[in-house]
């Protein structure tokens, strides 16, 4: 156990030793491990945005063990889907990569203004198919947030009193918010401090742009000279506003883009203080040998 | 015990002992035991007003332990934050200081009209986390009156039988409300009745102005000459409204002001026998020395 | 919080925040706050032996509100007692003094060879009284042990989920030990140890004898040459059958004594490591003045 | 409200206010209304003693409606009887006169030495039928004393926490106990203490002789010079027992004797401080008129 | 994940994924990682033989903390003890071993001749402490069997549907069996088998002799010229009746002995198919470093 681990568990000291084991097992797994730094392999793209969309570019990844062997292979912290994909293949590769069932998730067949996602799966199925953690996404902006952050709640009050952590995917997104506010920095460090406030001992956010959305935070912004330039200053921000880096903050590496520039996106996060990467279409949508080199030079900068 | 803290705990006997213990417990700690006061700090802002708004004119006022040390080093009567805040320091604090888990909260990335706060923690939390009160808002005035004042019982009944007293934030504010009405006489003392009726041990309201929203409510005043000049005065009036003083009502402090009307106002609370004062902002948002200067010079008043 | 404090609550880091809280609260009042030591008064004798028996030596010490009192005035860390004494003045001294819910009894009008208590109150009843913890005791050497330690267990999960210590009185008794047995050194040291084992916070014990009841035992005593004279080297070894002094142990005054005996074997219980005594028929069995001042004798030791 | 009848409520300051409205039902009805006194008729001997052994001597007492115009024509406080009865006229007598459900009951059909009662009713059956209290029996003495207790504790916290109060027979009997020491001094007090201490709020016990059933005990009475003559003496050495007079016992009448010799007892009862009587046999084995005098007479001692 | 791993998951494939993540848990873990094979290290004697017996020969072995340490130390594959040790290192050392809530307990203060273990843990302590299976002991040959098994199957239902799985300490013992047939062959295999039948996933019973105690079994034996010499063999015929060796079954390896006889039975356990073994007083029963290196040796053993 390292002294970063350790001192990273400590944050987490009002948490049952079995919230604790299962952030060390997700801690102490893969080609990070003992670094305090995670990239989680997640796949809810076949449920979120539809399977031609999400795995037509690579075939493969159509078969649910595709993103089990992936992860694995990649030496991933862990891998994270909604039940169908989870049930699918955790019995064949049971205790090889720690698990996060994402139980509620949300489709574009009915893709409404303020989405409010399903729950679908519960805490006892995560214990049953040995995950360590079970994820959520909530939509701060959107009109529904009373429900989600209920369910949220309610989900990670019994995850943890079974051991279990709980890690939000707190992504804005509603009729309060313009679409350029969805990454605005003001909006996603809101984001990352809501689902801490929930009791989410892992976040996941977007990285943030330099755009503000509301106007009183930039009254803030301004008064209190926060410097927002470049990515990495406001990847610190977004830190500050998850208990001052006391809470694990993952950036997801949103759509397929240029290598190039997701590599850069990464050194900033890491240069900022960011905890890792959750890195999904990214990785699944191309070749599995030319995904397994991308995420190994994202775990080198993180190793850096 | 003093004879004042008696005599506030014979106020509440339908309670039962634990509930009556937990009051006491509030009563006799910090700088104000036994005088029968209150200053409590309360740091909800980071989720209702996001956290760069709130926490960044003093950035350590990120990190949760700061509040816990705070209130300890200001000698509050009591700490009160949502879920995360609280799971962030309540082991390492263990004891320190009675804390408050204010388990509904509302964001405004999606600030609606007639807002309806989330329910974000659990009575089995609060207990967990070695809480001595739980505490709920409710904004009368909103459309959404009927499922908040609902939550706000049944979390009461709920807290009341595991000895945790209720504290009610009473907030008018909705589409049925003009926003000079918010903090208007009659529907601040009404806010006080409605908290009081729902079974609140401790109700917290702003300190209200001369304005009158109502129009029947125009008319008793008047009729009956009610006296709303000075400060002190409607503050009496509050406490009438709330079981003629036999209801603790603490006053919230409202944005950073200057700190000569701040203390101005915590004279004419104290004039007008209110129970005490609920200072966030004007807390956290300055540097933990003057903010404690500043708690101080406000817990003189209320000892005078 | 001394340091002492602080390094008592964190042998028990496993627990939740409510739990130590409530440690806290214990260890933090009357005249041995923050030494880490304790002198609590119980009174169960009333159920246990009878009230003649207990309480016509002293007759105001029949009235329930006596205790609460005397507790108070002396300066103990807590007042333990069975569900009617406590129900007959938790209101009165609602946050006065911890108090400890003893919610399980035995009588002697039925005084079988291997008694089993009934459990005559429950985790409820503590919260509701406000309550800072509950006690059972268990008669390890009794053939109902399945059944006491299975009820110590099932209270102890289900109070420490509501942020309440568990307090375990463990009395070796029954047809498989001897009377001298009962207070025998590798007895009382493995009562300590089963109570610990059982997920006791606080484990009360008598004083015990240098008598050896086992043959298994006395070999291990005389093979490891274990320093068994005087009486504080015997404390020492109980200490260490209760996780090598990681639990709170407290040691039972027995029946009215000599005082100079009893001050004799507290300050053996203090120079072995002891946390402090449970006082109940050598002070409740005397005037209340010469009770308070015995007991401050006991606590100034304590303090030394 | 009479100054007694509040203070006798004062006594029940923990419990809540339901249980407290109850109590004050039965203290202000019939003809010691406000006195603080109780005559209670009970009628289960049919249960516990068989019918024709009950009521061969007055035929008419076979009618449940029987008792419930005994109880309303004599003026007593509460009539107290098995679920068959009560439900046989509860609904004829809806609010006639306070109920007390007795709900558990032994038979003689099976006539064990030890006896262990078995529940024949429930608090929701209490509730349906109105009553203002349930009743049990217990048997300290008895071996199965464990399963009595723990029935006794739970029925009375369920009962309490839905506003009934908790009356206890308390009877001591068993292989532990000689037949004489059934009604002894120390016994019947004990019996007292202990269902005091399982949070009785009416006690009922028998009047007790001058005899000393345990060695310890005599030895107490002998050092401090316990008066036991006459009986008046004995009720108030047991009502110190129940914690020094702030629990309401009651005397039960026993067998039917010489009307000289029960209106004898009482005026000791009265003079003791006893809270009253509950006289069953002596009332329904004869005709109603003369029961119904007897009854008065008895009244107007409690009343002087 | 070895080959070997994964074929004895496929023994356990009627198990959900939780139960076969957590055996890989184990299976991967320490020096033997990858194996197939076990070495685990058991510490409940404090409870089950009392602590001086158990510690004072080597005295830190009192502290909790003392036992986890050694476990890392020495590479096993899991450390196994009762509630009270667990709780007082499982949060300091999260995650860094995996741990078996062993959740029944004896002592031997009353040592009956048919033992019946207490229920001392339950599953949601072990998921809250994040254990990767609990524990428990049985005694075939007891008259109190009925209870065990009953107690073991619920348990195991309870803990595999939460993805826990179940190990059984499989110890003949009772007035059915005599001194020597506790480790009789017959009697060990049958203690094999009715493990396995409970649903044990682990199954844990002494090394046997070649004493046959059961004629019956003594015919089949002969008649079907079942080798049993040497130790080896005896241990293949174990496994046999585990399932044909589909089921895991480990050895203990009883008290204190020379090494030397100690090492040459784990070579007849190796050469005989057995999993492995579970170390206890033999490991913390010396200092630290030579416990070390003699589990270093077994382990060697279990790899060649």
């Amino acid at each position: 156990m390292t002294k970063r681990v350790r001192e990273i568990l400590g944050y987490y000291d009002s948490e049952n030793a079995g919230v604790r084991s299962n952030l060390a097992r997700m801690l102490n797994h893969g080609k990070l491990a003992g670094t305090g730094k995670f990239v989680i392999l997640p796949v809810d793209q076949g449920f979120e945005h539809g399977p031609a969309r999400s795995f037509a570019v690579n075939p493969p990844a159509y078969d649910p063990r595709y993103h089990f062997q992936l992860a694995i292979d990649a030496g991933c912290n862990a891998y994270a889907a909604p039940l169908g994909f989870l049930e699918a293949g955790a019995a064949e590769y049971a205790g090889e990569i720690p698990l996060i069932l994402k139980l509620n998730n949300h489709d574009v067949l009915n893709d409404e203004k303020d989405p409010a996602p399903a729950v679908t799966g519960s805490v006892k199925d995560a214990l049953r198919l040995g995950c360590a953690a079970v994820g959520l996404t909530i939509y701060p902006g959107s009109t529904a947030t009373k429900s989600m952050y209920q369910e949220a709640r309610e989900i990670g009050e019994e995850a943890k009193a079974h051991g279990l952590p709980l890690v939000i995917w707190s992504y804005p997104r509603g009729s309060s918010i313009s679409k350029q506010g969805e990454t605005a920095i003001d909006v996603v460090a809101y984001a990352a401090q809501i689902a801490s406030q929930l009791g989410a001992n892992i976040v996941k956010v977007k990285p943030p742009t330099a755009f503000i959305e509301q106007a009183e935070a930039k009254k803030a912004y301004d008064a209190n000279k926060v410097t927002l330039e470049p990515l990495s200053a406001r990847i610190k921000h977004v830190l500050q506003a998850a208990f001052d880096g006391r809470r694990i903050v993952i950036f997801s590496g949103g759509p397929k883009e240029s290598d190039e520039q997701l590599i850069n996106d990464i050194r900033q996060i890491h240069a900022g203080g960011g905890f890792g990467s959750i890195i999904g279409r990214n990785s699944f949508q191309r070749p599995k040998p030319i995904a397994i080199e991308l995420l190994g030079k994202i775990m080198d900068i993180y190793r850096s």
